[in-house]
């Protein structure tokens, strides 16, 4: 599949796309920027040019699935969190389903399943994660939504513990190349789709982990 | 009946108050502070605690109708934005339908309907005012949505000029206080329940502009 990557130079991106060259896809790395452009090819990508605030639908161009994991970071203000993390995410998924590209995985958080749940400094960006996960589950997509809990740079292992929303369940922290690793395995399991899953460092193997027994 | 007014004390709500008793209503005026309840009550709403980012579904008991006026206003940063007039509204509008409240009058922006539309300063308020107006369209509730042009604190003319959505119209600048009036017609006028209608400063009496004839 050719798999559409927004946020393709992020730390999730840029595990992914080798991943999905190693699984026999053809990644598009959308970014922002052109100066990412040799970073997203020397991960195997296809760099495009696509800009969550202004010029973007065409960067999805022939895409058969999309994945979001863009995000306005930690070094910007929360306008940046209503415009990226929140439009953004709404503008690919209705410029997906204006392409008709079906496949749509979503990289969210672990804590958007309850905003205010704590009172802490991020209650805001789980309100923006969470508006845009409940659009996309609403959207005519087939998508899955992966919310991780905290990601570290380490190593990936090949394993993860996974849990289908609203079973209470904490975990450990996850590589994001284990979260990369996921989304690959997601695309290649219909089962899935229409699924939110709340992903944390574990021993499971991840393609048992994401399958539902 | 009884209409809960979130965000009592702001422009609008002190222009409603009275208007809705004069329209017959018992108002509820829902604000997040006690120093506001002689406000409220001065203007004969009988006042209630509702902290939109902590306890908050009480003060609903008993409500025959909600309008949601409330917003963090121009002298906060963009989280109280995501958390009071984005996540605030969503609350609003789960706790009416958990009360079993039918009725919503959401009070809007009119640059909702576009949020990229200009590039001003404004684009992340509108996203928020947009994806709570969307919320509510989805939700079970009989809902209205207004959308007001810029606001003035000018006198009530009683007249506006009103656009359903899709029409391409612009117009004047028009009053809190014929904004308010507007609401007090839509809880009279059940043919504006599921529609999203612009407002501007006009010279149409507001019973019958809101009327789609």
């Amino acid at each position: 599949m050719h798999v559409a990557v927004i946020g393709a130079n992020g730390g999730i991106g840029r595990e992914l796309l080798p991943r999905l060259v190693d699984a026999g896809h053809d990644p598009i790395g959308v970014v922002r920027d052109e100066s990412q452009f040799d970073a997203v090819r020397e991960r195997g990508g296809e760099p495009r040019l696509g800009d969550l605030e202004g010029e973007f639908a065409p960067a999805l161009e022939g895409a058969d699935a999309v994945v979001f994991t863009a995000g306005a970071g930690g070094n910007t203000g929360w306008d940046k969190t209503l415009l990226i993390d929140l439009w953004g995410a709404r503008r690919s998924i209705k410029a997906s389903v204006e392409h008709g590209i079906d496949r749509f995985v979503m990289i969210s958080a672990y804590t958007a399943s309850d905003p205010l749940a704590e009172p802490d400094a991020l209650r805001p960006y789980r309100v923006a994660k969470r508006c845009a996960d409940d659009y996309l589950e609403r959207s005519t997509l087939d998508a899955t939504i992966l919310r991780p809990t905290s990601l570290t740079d380490e190593e990936g292992t090949g394993h993860v513990s996974a849990a289908f929303e609203h079973r209470d369940e904490n975990g450990d922290a996850i590589p994001r190349a284990d979260v990369a690793q996921t989304v690959v395995a997601c695309l290649g399991n219909d089962e899935t789709i229409g699924e939110t899953i709340r992903l944390f460092g574990g021993d499971t193997p991840i393609e048992s982990a994401i399958g539902r027994d």
